[in-house]
C-alpha cells in the first residue's frame, strides 16, 4: 500500500532529522510534518544563550531554518537554502519550548518561498523568519526511505 | 593606566563569549576584536551538519551573528539584533575551520548596520550575512569588567 | 456615529495614498485596507522597467511597500518601515495588473512584522516581501481625518 | 583597440541606464562603474515621497536596486537579482542628492552578493543594502555593444 504525499513528507522529515547532527544535538522534536508545513520544537538549554543570558539570536535562526528544510525538502526532491531573513521580537528565556512553524508561502520553478514563525509556549512572538530554497535535484533522502 | 578604546571592545568580547553558553558549545575563538569589528573562528564539528551531510545553515548564521554581536556591542553599550539576513553560497564541510569577519557599515542614532563574511581556511565565500542592531542601553558587561 | 476599526484603517489608507507622491505617480489602486491588511493593484509601465525589459526590481519593492505601509498604519499610529526583504520569482511584463497583499504575521510592543505578496493578474508569484515595522508615535494622518 | 574590463562595464552601465524606463523616470546619474562596483546619484522628488513627506522606502530600495544591476552585471553576463534586503536608517528629504555605491562581497559560480549603501550628500546613512544576484547566461546587452 502506498503512502500519501502527506505520509512520505512527514517520514522525509524524521529522516532528515535523524541523519542531522543537529537535529538529535538540539533535541528537535517534529509536532507535524506534511507537503509544504512543519512544526517542530526545541527546549532552550543553557548552553543555547548569549552573553546577555537569552536564547542566542543563531538558535532561534536554527530553529527556523531547521522546519524550513523540513517543508522545503518535503517533496523528496533535495533542496537548500539560497537565503534566509530572520527578524528577533522577543527574548526567549532557558528551560522554554520554542515552537517552529514554517508555511510555504510561493513555489516557481525550482524555488520557493517559506515564512517561519517562532513562538513560545504561550504563543507570543520571538522570531519571524523568510527563507528562499532552491531544489538541486535528486532524492532528498535515499530512494528506499521514500516509499 | 585606561584601556584603549580597542582594548576594552577586545575584553568585552572576550567577557561575552566566556557568558554565553554558545560560546564554549560551539568553540568560538576570537582572533581579533576592536571597535566595530570582529573576526572568529569555529571548527565545523559532525554535529553541527544537516542532513545532507554539510554545515546547517542555521551554525553557519549562528556563527556570523556571534561575530556580529561582539562588533556590535564592541563600544559597551548593550546592543542586540533585531534583524539578519543571510546568504549561502557554497557548503561547508565536517572538520574544516570557518572564519567569520563582522564589519560595521553604517550607525545611524541608536542602529547599526554589520556586515559579516563566512569564509573556508582557503578563503572561498561561504555564506553572507547583513545585520541590524539596536542599542538597548546600560553597559553590555558588568562595568567593573570594562575598566 | 463612529467608524469601525476596519473602516478607520481603510481611510487611512486612502489618506497615505493620497498624501503621497508616489501614490500617484505610480497609480496606486486600493483593493482593500482592514486592520493589519492591505490589497493594492498597480500596472506596469514602460517607466518601470528595468533594463532586460522586465518589471524593476525596486518597482515590484515599492509596490510591496506600499501594501506594506497601509499595512502597519492601519491602526493609526505612525508607523515606519526599519527593515525589510525582498526575493524575486519571476519576471513581470509590461501591461500586467500586479496585485500586492499585505498581511500582518506578528506584533511584539511597538514592532511588527509583515509578509507580502506580489502576484500576477494569473494569480502566479511574482514576489515575496517580508517587513519589519516601527511604531514611531503620534498619528498616522491628522488627527481629524481619523474620526 | 579593444576595451579594457572597467571600460566594458562603464559602458555596460551606461546602456543599461539608456535602455531601463525607470533610469530616465528616476532620473538615473552614474557617477562610477567598474568591474563590481557602481556608484549613481538621484535627486529626490516630490513624487519619490511617502505619505509621512519623506523618501518613499521604495525609491529607495528602488536606488540600491539599480546600483546593485549594474554592479552585478558588469562581466558583460546577463545576471538577475534573487533576493535583496534593504535596512532604513535615517529619513530622506525633498530635494537631496542621494547617492547609492554598490560593492561586490562575494562571487561563487553563477552567484553574487553585492553590498549597497546609500547616503545623503552629506556623507548621512539613509539606508543599507544587500542583495542576491543570479548569472542566467547570455550577454547583458546586445554584443555589439560591448566591443
Amino acid at each position: 500500500m502506498s503512502r500519501t504525499a502527506d505520509e512520505k513528507a512527514a517520514h522525509i522529515a524524521a529522516t532528515l532529522c535523524r541523519l542531522e547532527g543537529t537535529g538529535q544535538a538540539w533535541g528537535i522534536v517534529i509536532e507535524e510534518a506534511r507537503v509544504g508545513y512543519a512544526r517542530i520544537a526545541m527546549r532552550l538549554r543553557a548552553d543555547m544563550l548569549n552573553g546577555h543570558g537569552t536564547a542566542h539570536g543563531g538558535m532561534l535562526f536554527a530553529l527556523a531554518d531547521t522546519a524550513f528544510a523540513y517543508a522545503c525538502n518535503s517533496r523528496g526532491v533535495k533542496t537548500v537554502a539560497a537565503q534566509a531573513s530572520m527578524t528577533f521580537l522577543a527574548p526567549a528565556l532557558e528551560g522554554e519550548l520554542l515552537i517552529a512553524e514554517a508555511v510555504e508561502q510561493a513555489l516557481a520553478g525550482r524555488t520557493g518561498v517559506y515564512n517561519v514563525s517562532v513562538r513560545g509556549e504561550d504563543g507570543r512572538a520571538i522570531a519571524e523568519f523568510q527563507g528562499l530554497s532552491r531544489s538541486v535535484g535528486g532524492p532528498t533522502i535515499p530512494d528506499g526511505d521514500t516509499q
